[in-house]
């Protein structure tokens, strides 16, 4: 939403929220190559340097492990030094279904090196069977240990997700099974109680939902459901108080009707964020028109 | 959140929407004695006079029914026009579990008028096993046809919805169950669905959310996802538009941290909204700390 320019003030409370909180893990940003991106147009958490990284985390000597999120075709290989010299735990890859081959291929080089993995299949809800099932396979045979059932468009319901987590655990045996939902129609909350009811064991939140669009799970509203009492509440609110919801005031995530319109057509939600991005942003009828008449033309 | 406040160009708009998008029911506002409020204090949709109503929708001559909430102990029965003398169709009973007895008295008498009626009863996620169990015998025993499952404090999530309409589709048989949810940890549209699957037939919902607190589930995302023909959502984004997103500017509803915070707690939402009301709305903290240092004293 503000092409990862936070400043360092922002980052460092995130990140004592997380420690203090007990979060597992924190992923502070993208491992991307400084060639498929301006450094004058994004800021430093979308490459995820160490001499960044260590700014704001020194050597990171706490129990919170740190990850950053790969995309398939815009990292080299040499960008991603060994594990041993660098603060990051996980890398995470995400593609898409045609892309499963090319994800296995980096996220095992990322083993290599000495990070934990997981690959992040997006945009499930568009994916047929058939090529669902032929990629599930694949990762099946990989060594990769954690594969996310990701829910791009937030058009899933808890039915479909609860279809989709048990899919994904009968095709992976031994592979953990991980959550990322969006909230277009208030589901990301109610996707990821369901995933954890059908197993799933790494969940996705962000601060006040913070994220693309209309965000994603809010992590206060999990941890509060969880009541695991390694987790404590107070400083996620705290970082909120202080730093994500005075962000509120310049960018519009969350619920909006546009994502709603997106959301529930099952579509990418690009169309709703250039519309919220533009000084129609309040006409929601004339949105779902040209929603509607793209369909028709189709 | 504005005291029945609403000028008539905006229910004119609600209704006029409601019309359009085949809507089933409209709750316009509540019947209350002119003994218990102040029409300095309140609009004129705390009492739901006929003469109102008619200023807005004429004889009501469309397939929309109208109807209104009554609360025990605030309205007296004489105030009840026989329903042949009224545009209103409904009359819904809310009470709480002690008020069970007078509730079924006063929704005979509205039957016995001539009005559909509901009972609603509030707090539920406060009430212990054999209360409630007392109280649904009673009901079962009555005549009135309809009985609401109410998430009062948006404390409930959807294991305890399904259990819970689960036992008033078994205590009650041959009766309608509805479900009346609120929004506090983002699960008022996730409990529809749930109550939906297990046989709910009459779903409360409004627009944008709109309603006290955090609020209910959002009209625009119900009908989204029944995908029923007989509804159409564009007259209801027409009427978010217009009217009701609007209305954000001045009044906080929705999904806030002081909200999350008594929902969570299986709290009701007063000491939250004195808190949002309050130039300590955004220390989201020393709301926390307050609530907990309450339930420690208790």
């Amino acid at each position: 939403m503000n092409n990862w320019q936070f400043s360092d003030d922002f980052v460092k409370g995130v990140y004592n929220a997380c420690v203090e909180a007990g979060i597992d893990y924190m992923e502070i940003g993208y491992k991307s190559s400084e060639k498929a991106f301006d450094r004058n147009v994004v800021g430093p958490w979308k490459f995820c340097d160490d001499k960044d990284l260590r700014r704001i985390v020194g050597n990171n000597d706490t129990p919170l492990k740190l990850s950053a999120m790969a995309d398939i075709g815009r990292i080299d290989l040499e960008d991603i030094p060994p594990a041993s010299e660098s603060v990051l735990d996980m890398i995470r890859v995400a593609c898409y279904v045609h892309q499963v081959d090319k994800a296995i291929e980096l996220a095992h080089h990322c083993m290599d090196k000495g990070y934990e993995t997981t690959i992040n299949l997006m945009a499930v809800s568009k994916v047929n069977e058939s090529d669902l099932d032929e990629a599930l396979e694949d990762i099946a045979k990989s060594r990769i240990p954690i594969f996310y059932a990701v829910d791009s468009f937030g058009s899933m319901y808890q039915e479909s997700m609860a279809h989709l987590i048990r899919k994904y655990k009968k095709a992976l045996p031994g592979k953990e099974i991980g959550i990322h939902a969006h909230n277009n129609m208030q589901l990301a909350m109610s996707n990821t109680i369901t995933s954890i009811i059908e197993g799933c064991t790494m969940l996705d939140a962000t601060l006040l939902g913070l994220g693309r669009g209309a965000g994603n799970c809010p992590i206060e509203i999990l941890i509060a459901f969880l009541k695991n009492p390694k987790y404590r509440l107070l400083p996620l609110l705290q970082a909120i108080q202080d730093h994500i919801h005075p962000l509120q005031k310049s960018i519009d995530w969350g619920y909006h009707i546009p994502y709603l319109v997106t959301g529930s057509m099952n579509e990418h939600p690009r169309s709703a964020m250039k519309w919220m991005d533009s000084d129609k942003k309040n006409d929601f009828v004339a949105f779902m028109k040209e929603m509607h008449d793209n369909e028709l033309l189709e």
